[in-house]
């Protein structure tokens, strides 16, 4: 075999990538498989745009039965992003006996189920390392290097966006409103950037990690999401005075059948190793029974990153090509757990509440707490202007069902003019889920 | 076929690892491999000792042939140790169609080559995730995600007992013997700490990750080494307030087809990734052309860590066997590169000089460091007794042989009392190296 033909659909930031570093790694990749890969046809909407891209080989096409089509093209690899038609076109090159390789979370997190039994029933190959953190190595890892352990949890600052945000806010402290425009100015945030700022971007990729991670499917809808448009400057400032600093945390963890998944703004300790992750940078941290804690650090996004894992997945599909096999055992959701509703979450929580400030108040929302039994770790008057004072508390774990039941309560006594923003901790530690 | 016979070379930790990791997840690596693994002969050299093994399927043996003749076993575990016998045993292994996973850094780092032209010609997989990092997925991640990459630096802190040490001088302000007894209390330095605290586990480590890496064979003695037996407290006390931390680095670079690899103490910026990583933590950082900076942090030792990468590569063994192939490209040193002489490498120095504390005194040393063409950024009075003074240098950036040279001149001059120190300083910038 003396080439294998590629197909691509799509040819934006990180279409161009793949393109850019299959050619310029070209003799290296040739001799890793010992063969030449080459992009042979690449779909596009507009076939008038310069794309900068010089390759004669190549022919551009708004037809995808060109590529779908084409006998020769092995692989296609899906970068046009979105739900419909990316699905379509991977089920019907799947059903082709094609190979795919795409960077779509928001698909894989929906549809992955459908798109592995496609990819079962075609005999190929489809990947997807590409979908969760740019270029950090985290879904081969999990699939092979870490597949012997038992993963109890698996958890990451997976929105680059977001933490390039709440990074910004803490070393300049600054608003939030303030930094994503910032953000925006410089690319790294989009103009419309709710799917990154509510989280619903982390929640699909925690959704993937949580499916493999735990061998049973967990979609996006599976998720529970809050967003880091509400986090303030106080708010980081507070976290930092205790120990702690502010991520958008998405984290999944199994207890005995149940599936835990979520992603919110969370403090976590300055000493933990995700604490230090800061900018754009993103990092998976997963807990095994016999790996202890490993972590996984880079850029999560980016047109070379995101190529460097496409590219990753062609290589290892080239290599199956040459011996005639596919991963059969690629989808590893043979397992079917239960999802646990928020309410039955257990976690501390950090509160900041305005209150009118006089004789008894702390005591009514001490009494209300109590009989809703959250028990409070501390509390702290922070600031006190006239009449007014903000409270900052920090309650033991409780139940996320009696915090809410509390919160309701307590926003009606008369003696409340705010609850500022509430907060979960999380502590991190290990728990003792070692093997031994 | 409904089982997979396993034979262990060694009983030690590691190997009890092995065994307990297979035997907690054996239903979870049952569903992930459609088969049922088992470790059917172990071999030990004491036959009466209690190792805590209570599997009635186990046959103990002190005889390596009731292992590497039987046609049963499939897979043959390598965590003895050492390079003889363990050496003749793979082998042997190799060139009987078996399988191999070795832990053995020692070995791969000095007879890789021959171990994978053995594999070759056997058509048998070699697979040895646990010779660096412990548990920590990175032969697996450069080997296929990031394959795509032209890799140009690799470094990272990969001996667990001098991480440990230089973490606790810097966070009690001790010196290096003092902690070096207390980690041999606690089990993290051996009795004879010569190999870890000598650098030389960490230069076998980055031998292996070099050619893997780069591509070509890059072994033992190709690495330039220096231990940490000379750091001191106040060493690191400078660094810091410099800016740095001190960190055993592992580093391995290539520019224009030659290799630069070496283990010593180094200055790194407290603003690096690297710098955060403590205790006995691992850690590796990969600078790709394509992925940017990508980083995999975890313990980089240990029982259930070492076995935890130990079962990822029998998962994938088990995985190909059921597929009748062997992974043909595992090695891919296919290229000769030339290894830079360590006279030729180019860095800055952090040079701690006990001098005569009178005139004319640093324009003697200034002089000789002009004439040898080493640039110095900085000179600090660090203190002052009765007439003798210490002096603190940080250089440009400067070739290897030059600053020897001037180092050897000043030490014979008459004002110099002792050069306490010298310390190269890697500011670990990426120098715009990527695929654009």
């Amino acid at each position: 075999m003396d080439k294998v033909k590629i197909g691509l659909l799509g040819c934006g930031t990180v279409g161009t990538g793949v393109i850019q570093v299959l050619a310029k790694n070209k003799d290296l990749i040739s001799a890793k498989t010992g063969t030449h890969l080459e992009v042979t046809k690449v779909l596009v909407r507009d076939l008038q745009k310069d794309r900068g891209i010089n390759d004669q080989n190549i022919t551009f096409t708004s037809n995808v039965n060109d590529i779908l089509g084409d006998p020769e093209i092995k692989i296609v690899i899906e970068v046009m992003g979105g739900i419909s038609p990316a699905k379509e076109y991977i089920l019907q090159a799947l059903s082709l006996g094609k190979n795919v390789v795409t960077a779509n979370k928001d698909l894989m997190a929906l549809h992955g189920k459908d798109l592995f039994e496609a990819a079962s029933q075609g005999h190929v190959d489809l990947r997807f390392e590409a979908s969760v953190g740019g270029g950090i190595p985290i879904i081969g890892p999990l699939k092979s290097s870490l597949a012997g352990n038992k993963i109890w949890r698996i958890m990451g600052i997976i929105n680059g966006t977001t933490n390039y945000i709440l990074s910004k806010m803490e070393k300049e402290k600054l608003e939030f409103n303030q930094i994503l425009a910032e953000a925006q100015r410089l690319g790294y945030a989009e103009s419309d950037p709710s799917a990154d700022i509510e989280g619903l971007d982390a929640a699909r990729k925690i959704a993937i990690l949580a499916s493999i991670a735990f061998n049973s499917r967990v979609t996006f809808s599976n998720v529970y999401v809050e967003g880091i448009t509400k986090i303030t400057s106080r708010d980081i400032i507070y976290a930092n005075e205790l120990g702690y600093t502010i991520k958008l945390l998405g984290l999944a963890q199994e207890e005995n059948g149940t599936i835990e998944v979520r992603v919110h703004p969370a403090f976590i300790p300055l000493n933990h190793p995700l604490a230090k992750v800061d900018d754009v940078n993103n990092a998976i941290y997963v807990q095994g029974d016999a790996v202890g804690n490993a972590m996984f650090y880079g850029r999560g996004a980016g047109k070379l990153p995101t190529a460097s894992a496409i590219v990753g997945d062609i290589i290892e599909i080239v290599r199956n090509i040459f011996q005639k096999v596919y991963d059969e055992a690629y989808c590893t959701c043979f397992e079917q757990k239960s999802i646990k509703p928020v309410r039955d979450i257990e976690t501390k929580y950090y509160l900041r509440l305005t209150v009118i400030d006089r004789p008894g108040v702390l005591a009514g929302i001490a009494s209300v707490f109590g009989q809703q039994e959250v028990s409070i770790a501390s509390v702290v008057q922070k600031r006190k202007d006239k009449d007014v004072a903000e409270l900052v508390l920090i309650t033991h774990q409780v139940k996320e069902a009696n915090l809410q039941d509390a919160l309701n309560i307590i926003n009606n006594l008369p003696s409340i003019i705010q609850i500022n923003n509430v907060i979960r901790v999380e502590e991190l530690d290990n728990q003792g889920k070692e093997a031994e």
